[in-house]
């Protein structure tokens, strides 16, 4: 939760925290966007994702689901199907997240980490997509957003953000902020999320002298990107 | 928590977090001061506190309450006005958080972030410290530390600390160190804390590039700030 | 866990931090250790730890006990004795942590920061490990590692790590990971970790400014020590 909510303070957006079901309809009236991560899962956030989730749906605001871990346990991917049922507007995972929570039968999953590139699982991902009206984003080397017919591929990022915990918590974090300032657009929304984070790495990692300094770095970064800066390194392919 | 213990150990305290009921009458012996902040609010969580304080208030030590996001939602007002009953030597908030445990009607918080200026919070401020015989200290551009009677204003700080997470609730954990060193005098203990929060803000805003090189640079100043750097740089007025 | 987690990405390792009880025996089987922090206890994280590190134990993988604060309440204590019951492979901690596991009437822990010298915990180090037959490795100026019989000393490491919250945790973590690589030999894998993670920290103290940079600077060198900066740091004792 630190690097999240530091990466949306740093990216200008207003993040709060809430575990508590009794809490979730108001603090949806204030937000402009939901994240719910399956991280640290526990029975009692469970029912406070699907509470979330379904005030989210209710109130027609964006939410945004990230199955974290999905294929490491039959406990996991029946939370997240059962949170699938309230039709978020945006899921991000790894490739193995991905093809575990599309049903594919022998994707693996290695507790949170990838172990499958994240092209071998376009054809998974884009039909979850067309299956539950979502966008899916799937990070890799080249990181995939798709709605289950246009596909925009994001070329962003350095491999050393793979070094530091939380990264990929933190860009669909920044992608349920641009969701919600776009959200008649949640892909190209999400695309651009993941080309600014992945930029952000970029200028970071020229001076960075390891995992350490690239998570300080980015941070410095996604606040002080200049407008200029985010037009000519963005790279996206539509 | 994580800035919050760094805070702590940077400055030479010695925190410890603790959320089991069961702990809480052993660890108060331990401890100097007790902190209680709300902001991952939950049902067992909020037994706790209650626990906690109560303890703390009758062995006589001092016990500091950081109502985060008070206004954001009825669970939360109602589980912070149930703690201010158990008599909190210290309240710390932004001006909504403030007000709204204040019961000012017309506040209003968005999430855990400020969107009225402290000043409009002075009022409500010294009421609040008046009714429950507590100190008040408001965070802001400057920040107000009242006991109802007395007020004193802190103008040190920079503005990027809002670009990271938990430096309100760092500053807190602070000012419980502080109040645990002068119980005699938690109205100006707490002032001095938000000084010397602020002053090591400012050394860090220096050289910082952002906000991931200021939360570095703030934690590096205070465990490095000097006697002389702190009575010359604090900005108090009585 | 943020810590803890970037130390083992930064070592290259891959951690999954998992809490449900439903979760755990399917998690043990993709691990190649288990790593247990008695940290924020609460009532249900002990039966969640009580849950994998009886998985773990089945499954015939090495797990680690972190007995943090053993000695502040008898709660703690209680739930850190179930745990030994069920024999980890390696038990870590301060030396008034593992004076309290020990039983040693008369220590006394003050939180979680250690008030006595850890060579006068060695005595009562080296009978827990006879009587549980396991690993225990007790952190201080020098950090020392015993079986019961065979005793490690370990001279790397700096002073200011005090001031980081979690860097205790975070070297745990980091034997785990060592363990899990040589489970024929836990001593020395734990040995190891211990002066890999002190050396990390002497590169880094070098052009740290406080304990803020230092935290940077560790995860950096734990990514990018090369070979022979560890085979020439290191100071082993057998």
């Amino acid at each position: 939760m630190d690097l999240m909510a530091n990466t949306l303070l740093a990216a200008g957006a207003s993040p709060a925290m809430v575990h508590a079901t009794e809490e979730a309809e108001q603090f949806i009236q204030l937000a402009n966007a939901l994240l719910i991560n399956v991280g640290t899962l526990s029975p009692t956030w469970v029912e406070s994702m699907k509470v979330a989730a379904h005030f989210a749906q209710k109130a027609g605001k964006p939410w945004i689901l990230d199955p974290v871990g999905a294929g490491a346990t039959a406990h996991r991917l029946e939370a997240i199907m059962q949170l699938m049922k309230l039709r978020p507007t945006l899921v991000r995972g790894n490739a193995s997240e991905i093809m575990a929570v599309a049903g594919a039968a022998g994707a693996t999953s290695k507790g949170v980490d990838s172990t499958a590139e994240s092209t071998e699982a376009l054809e998974y991902g884009m039909q979850l997509a067309r299956t539950y009206g979502c966008i899916v984003a799937i990070s890799g080397a080249e990181d995939l957003v798709t709605d289950g017919e246009r596909l925009v591929r994001v070329a962003n990022g350095v491999k050393m953000l793979q070094s530091i915990t939380a990264t990929g918590c933190a860009v669909t974090a920044l992608a349920a902020a641009f969701v919600a300032c776009a959200p008649e657009d949640p892909l190209l929304a999400t695309a651009h999320a993941f080309a600014v984070f992945g930029l952000a790495s970029e200028v970071a990692a020229r001076s960075a002298k390891g995992p350490g300094s690239l998570r300080v770095g980015l941070l410095d970064q996604l606040y002080g990107l200049e407008e200029q800066q985010v037009l000519s390194g963005v790279r996206l392919r539509d």
